[in-house]
């Protein structure tokens, strides 16, 4: 495990019992172990463009929640795209649609993207803002939300859109291994506020999305509040909170990923994904 | 942990590393510890009914598996209902249609099902069968599907109507804490072949459900074909099959869960849940 500095400039090593660890993030993130307390841990440190970095949390508690059509022009064009299973299709749905992606779609900020095109051939990238969760919770009041939150991470909501509309549910076509990247590290949520975050995606160098966190139709608060109306909240819990405008099939025709493809999604402050696309 | 004889009439106690351990189902199942292994550890037995079951699996190792609309006349009863936000709602799916429910919904045998009548009025019962995964595998060809099965499990996907509705996609309505019952046990694949599987629903000794597996849509050889062409499968990873005709929307007026009702499933070799309801 490393520390990056808010330069990016270097990174601190942290030793102790985090050497060798299996989970480090997400024991951090449990044990509610502080800054401070990683510090006095420090055992080296490397030059930032030295280090390859995987992803903070290899293997999530469970499925990573994400939501869908959560702003405005993005929810117009999945629609219009003739992609989308789900009836009633509002422009600004009335509550957040929410789905997960499998653990096993977890992947880090520089693996390929990988798929079988006899599977699918409609592969879309969907960058966004992930939600990483600090603490246990249940019925939490959107004014407390975010005192849960205990970061921020670049996230790629990668959707083979053959399976996402054929199979109805979108879980499928959102949970091919290999597809969820995120990355490189997580942000704390005090290094990093929510307002300030803007996501962007470049396909080969051209940029295809740009947008900010402030324009979600359902806030951060929001959808931690329906989640938590629901379900016991978990320390790691990953909530991805939905892409802007511009994925492949909001152009005519659709503009899907090809093998070979470099898919960045950098989000301020949070670092950048760059995966490779990758069919076999 | 516990072994139960064909009988039904005593269980056997595990000692050794499974004396306190915190997950030891999924550990027999990651390790392919055998049955004639686990003999060997025996540590005392109890009479059947003097023993209190709890979920097999306490901590599943991600998000249960649940397939929509998996025998046709559920089908059409869950069309006609008004609940599905799902368009192109044919009687028969052309795919299957898979979602998944939160691991914290997991329930026991015989845990209260929760819920705040504030925030859900349409709790319904979906009794199913699920299968439990017995090793790693991706890509299975439907021929070898059951090779990967560990064994089969009673399970209730209970369901909060207006949730599922309203979110569009099925998974917040699914995953509501305590939404997922299941156990008593997990009777192993060579213990309980799939073609001779039932399942009943009774609510307050009423029977509602009753179909058996061979009527699935998409058989098990083909959920676990298709999950994994998708994603890498794990050992412990469970897939509920569908729920046949019968539940609460599939009357009129739609039957839902009250305070004090009991929903009992119980699934041919597989004993039963008896979980009462309780609001608060």
């Amino acid at each position: 495990m490393v520390l990056v500095d808010e330069a990016g400039s270097k990174v601190t090593f942290v030793g102790g019992v985090f050497s060798n660890h299996l989970n480090p993030v997400q024991a951090v993130i449990e044990r509610r172990i502080t800054a401070a307390e990683l510090e006095a841990l420090r055992d080296g440190e490397a030059n930032f463009v030295d280090v390859t970095f995987l992803s903070p949390i290899p293997v999530p508690v469970r499925n990573i929640f994400a939501v869908g059509k959560n702003y405005i022009e993005h929810a117009t064009e999945f629609d219009k795209s003739g992609f989308n299973a789900t009836s009633g299709a509002a422009a600004v749905p009335a509550f957040p649609q929410i789905f997960t992606k499998a653990t096993t779609s977890l992947a880090g900020p520089t693996d390929d993207i990988r798929f079988d095109p006899a599977h699918t051939s409609s592969v879309d990238y969907e960058g966004e803002i992930g939600v990483v969760i600090g603490a246990e919770c249940r019925n939490v009041a959107p004014a407390d939300a975010l005192g849960k939150v205990f970061g921020f991470i670049a996230l790629n909501d990668v959707t083979a859109r053959d399976l996402q509309k054929n199979h109805a549910q979108w879980f499928l076509g959102k949970s091919l291994d290999t597809f969820c990247p995120v990355g490189p590290w997580i942000a704390t949520s005090d290094e990093s506020p929510a307002a300030s975050l803007k996501v962007q995606t470049w396909v080969n160098g051209e940029l295809r999305q740009n947008g900010v966190l402030t324009d979600l139709i359902f806030d951060v608060p929001t959808l931690i509040a329906t989640l938590s109306k629901a379900m016991t909240l978990l320390p790691g819990d990953i909530i991805a909170t939905g892409t802007p405008v511009g994925v492949g099939i909001g152009h005519t025709p659709p503009k899907f990923l090809q093998d070979g493809d470099l898919v960045r999604v950098a989000v301020t402050g949070l670092g950048e994904l760059n995966n490779r696309v990758r069919t076999r």
